[in-house]
C-alpha cells in the first residue's frame, strides 16, 4: 500500500459532472490499495468570477481581502468532492488550509509555505478516509488567510507530499503529460515518459505551463517524485524525478518558447568601468527582472548593450535607463517587441558538444536572424522575431530527432492555479 | 462614541451595487462617531446555488461537508464589503467565524454558540478599523467548521453584541421594522416603534419572519438592545427591548399567522388514566413537535383528542398514533389541513381581561368557526380554515385598534439567514 497525493486543477473540477468523474477516479485509486490525499483548485471560472466581482467594488483591492475572497473557491471544491465521494460509498473528509496546518509567511497573494503540521491528515488516513485539501491557501502566524499565488495548488500538493512523505505526487491536468514542445504548434510533438527536475524547471520557466516552477523546485528540494497526467484519459503521463532515463539518441528533451519578451538596447555607452553595474543595479532596485544580457565590442571607446525583460517591464526599464543618464553618458535607448525566445532544453547537453551550434545552424538555414543568445548547462535560448516562431520550432523539433509518429493529445483550457 | 453591531442579510448584499450602498451606510455610521462591527450573510442566492450544486452530487450530503460548503458564502460577502469600504477611504478588515473565536458545539448545520473570544475584534477596533464578521458560522473545539442553522447571522450579530458589550445591535433587513401584522395582507398595518423581547418571541415564532427566535432569545438573555430597520430606507425601525413603552389604548401589539399547521384528531379514545401520556410520549420520542392540544369531554367512557403539528410532521404523527393501538384502544385517527393559526400578541393582555373573548367574538361575527384555541400570558391563538385568513386578520386588526393611517412599506424577498 502506498501513500499518494493527487492534485486536480480547476478545469478538472469545472462542473458537477466533472467532479463526479474525478471522484470516481479517486475512489478507483483507493480501491487499488493506495491511501489518497487529494488537493483541489477552485472550480473552472470561479476565481475569475470572484475577481470580476471584486473589480466592480475596488480596482485596487487590499491583498489581504483578495485572499479572504479567493480562498473560498478551493473550499467549495473540496466540500463538493467530499460529497461526491461519499455518494460513491467511501468515507472522505475535506479540509481548508488552516485545518491541515499549512503555515505560510504573511505575504498576501504570494505567500511562501513555512511549515506544515499534518496531524489531522494522518489521523484521517488512519480512519480510512480519503482526505481532500483545499489548494493554494494557508494561514500566517497571526492567523491571517494567505494564498500562494500562481501555481499555488501544485505547490500545495508537492509540499503536502513532502510533509506526509508520500510515495508519489500526481498532478492531474488537461494535457497528457509533458511534451517535447507545444503540441498546438508541432502536431507530432513527443510526449516525454521521464524528465529530470532541472529540465522541467527550464521548461516550466520557459512557458510550458503545465507545472508551476515553484512546485518543481519544491519537488526537487524534497525529492518528491512527480507524475503529470491527464484527468480525462488513462494514459501514463510523464514522470518528473532527479535522474531521468535518457532515450537513445535524444540529447534535447524539449523545446520551449516565450513570447513575453522585449529587447532593450542602450547604444553608444561610454566605456568606463562600472557602467554595467550602474544600469543593472538601478534596474534591480526598480524590480525589473532582466533575463538575457548581451554586450557588443567596444568601438572608439563606446559600446552597445542589449538586455531582455518581460513586456510589462519594458516601459519601466526604459525609464530607469534614461534616469541613469546623470551617471553614465550614452547616445540612445531603443526597444524592440514582437519577439519570441526559443529554448532547447536537455540534461544531455553537457556531455554532447555541438548542440548549440546545431541550433544556430538550423535557425540560420531558415533565413531567420538571431537577436540574442544565452546558454546554461542544460539550455540554449535564442531570441528571434515572433513571425518566424512556427517554422523555427518545426525545424528544431525535427533536427533534434523529437518528431513522434503519433499526433499529440491537446486538452481544454489550461489550469492556471 | 458608542459601539454598534450592524447585521445585513443576504438581499441587502445581493449585488455589487447593493454592497456599495451598504458600504456607504456603514461608513456614514462610522463618521457619526460610532465604532462598527458588521455581520453579513451570504449574497442573495449564493446559498441556494451552493445547495443546488451539492444536490447534483449527493442528495444526502454529510452535514459536516455542507457546513464546509455553505460557510464560503459569508466569507465572500465580508471580503467584498471590506474592499468596498476601503474604496470609500476607510480602513476595514474582514474575519471568518474561526478568526473571531466564535466557538460552537459540534452539531453541524444547527450548532449552538458556546463561547466567543473577540480579541481580534477589540484589537482591530482600537486600530480604527471597521470590522466585518462572516455570520452564520463558527468552529467546534475539534477545529471543525460549523453553521448555526436558520437565522444564524442574526444570532451571530446578537451574540457578538453581547460578547463585546455593544451599545446596540441593528438588524438591517428588507422591511422597515416589525409590523402589527403582515403588510401584504393588511395594507394599513402599523409599524411598531417598540416591542418587548417576549412579544417579539411570540411574533417571530408565529411566522413574522424578520428576526429569528433564537436571536431574540439570545438578546433577551444578555439584554442586548435590538433595532430592526430597513437597509433600503432611512426610517427609524423598531426597537426590541425588555420593557417596551405601550402606546395609548393598545393592548394587542401584533397579529401573526402560520399556515404550517395540520390538525390530527384521535376519536373514541378509551378513557383510562395515562392515555394522553401514552400518545404524547410516543410523539415526543418520534421527534414530532406538538403545538396545541385539545381534549373534548368524555361521553360513554370515550373521549376525542385533537392536536396540531407542522405539515411535515403530519404523516409521522398519524403513524405514531396508529402504532399506539397496541397500548390504547381508539376508534379512528383523522387529519385536517388547509388551516391557519392566527395569534394576537401583546404584553398588555395580562392586565386587560376580555382580550381573548373579543377575539372569539370578532371571528364568530365573520361566520368563521374556530377549530382549536390556545392561550398564554401574552398570546391567544385560534386555528381556522385557511380560506378565511384575510377577512379575519383584517377584522381583528381593526377591532384591536391597530389600523394605521399610512400604507406599509413592503420590501423585496425575505432574508432567511
Amino acid at each position: 500500500m502506498s501513500l499518494v497525493v493527487m492534485k486536480f486543477g480547476g478545469s478538472s473540477v469545472g462542473s458537477a459532472e466533472r467532479i463526479q468523474k474525478v471522484a470516481q477516479r479517486i475512489v478507483e485509486k483507493r480501491q487499488q490499495g493506495h491511501q489518497c490525499v487529494v488537493v483541489l483548485s477552485a472550480m473552472g471560472d470561479t476565481t475569475d468570477d470572484l475577481i470580476d466581482l471584486s473589480q466592480q467594488l475596488n480596482k485596487n483591492p487590499p491583498a489581504r481581502e483578495m485572499d479572504m475572497l479567493l480562498t473560498t473557491g478551493e473550499q467549495v471544491s473540496v466540500a463538493l468532492m467530499s460529497m461526491a465521494i461519499h455518494k460513491l460509498g467511501h468515507p472522505a473528509i475535506s479540509y481548508t488550509g488552516w485545518q491541515v496546518g499549512m503555515k505560510t509567511d504573511e505575504h498576501h497573494g504570494r505567500a511562501k509555505i513555512k511549515d506544515i503540521k499534518p496531524d489531522r491528515i494522518h489521523k484521517a488516513l488512519k480512519e480510512d478516509q480519503i482526505v481532500l485539501v483545499a489548494g493554494f491557501q494557508g494561514t500566517s502566524d497571526e492567523g491571517e488567510i494567505t494564498t500562494l499565488g500562481r501555481g499555488g495548488s501544485d505547490t500545495t500538493a508537492v509540499a503536502l507530499a513532502a510533509a506526509i512523505q508520500a510515495d508519489e505526487c500526481e498532478i492531474y491536468t488537461d494535457v497528457d503529460g509533458i511534451y517535447s514542445t507545444d503540441p498546438r504548434i508541432v502536431k507530432c510533438a513527443r510526449k516525454l515518459n521521464e524528465i529530470s527536475y532541472d529540465e522541467m524547471l527550464e521548461l516550466a520557466n520557459l512557458g510550458a505551463a503545465v507545472l508551476h516552477p515553484r512546485a518543481v523546485e519544491y519537488a526537487k528540494h524534497y525529492q518528491v517524485p512527480l507524475v503529470v497526467r491527464s484527468s480525462f484519459t488513462q494514459n501514463e503521463g510523464t514522470y518528473v524525478k532527479e535522474e531521468a532515463v535518457m532515450e537513445q539518441g535524444i540529447v534535447v528533451s524539449g523545446i520551449a518558447y516565450d513570447k513575453n519578451v522585449a529587447k532593450i538596447s542602450i547604444l553608444g555607452v561610454e566605456d568606463v568601468p562600472g557602467v554595467l553595474a550602474t544600469f543593472f543595479n538601478a534596474l534591480a532596485e526598480a524590480n525589473v527582472n532582466v533575463d538575457i544580457i548581451v554586450q557588443s565590442g567596444v568601438i572608439n571607446g563606446k559600446a552597445d548593450f542589449s538586455f531582455s525583460v518581460t513586456l510589462e517591464d519594458k516601459d519601466r526599464a526604459i525609464e530607469v535607463v534614461e534616469q541613469a543618464r546623470s551617471k553614465v553618458s550614452f547616445d540612445e535607448v531603443t526597444s524592440e517587441t514582437e519577439l519570441v525566445k526559443i529554448s532547447i532544453v536537455g540534461a544531455g547537453m553537457v556531455s554532447n558538444p555541438g548542440v548549440a551550434a546545431k541550433m544556430f545552424d538550423v535557425i540560420s538555414k531558415q533565413n531567420v536572424s538571431i537577436k540574442m543568445v544565452s546558454t546554461s548547462e542544460i539550455k540554449v535560448s535564442c531570441v528571434i522575431a515572433q513571425k518566424d516562431l512556427t517554422e523555427v520550432i518545426l525545424a528544431l523539433h525535427t533536427a533534434y530527432g523529437l518528431d513522434s509518429q503519433t499526433t499529440a493529445f491537446v486538452g481544454g483550457p489550461k489550469d492556471r492555479r
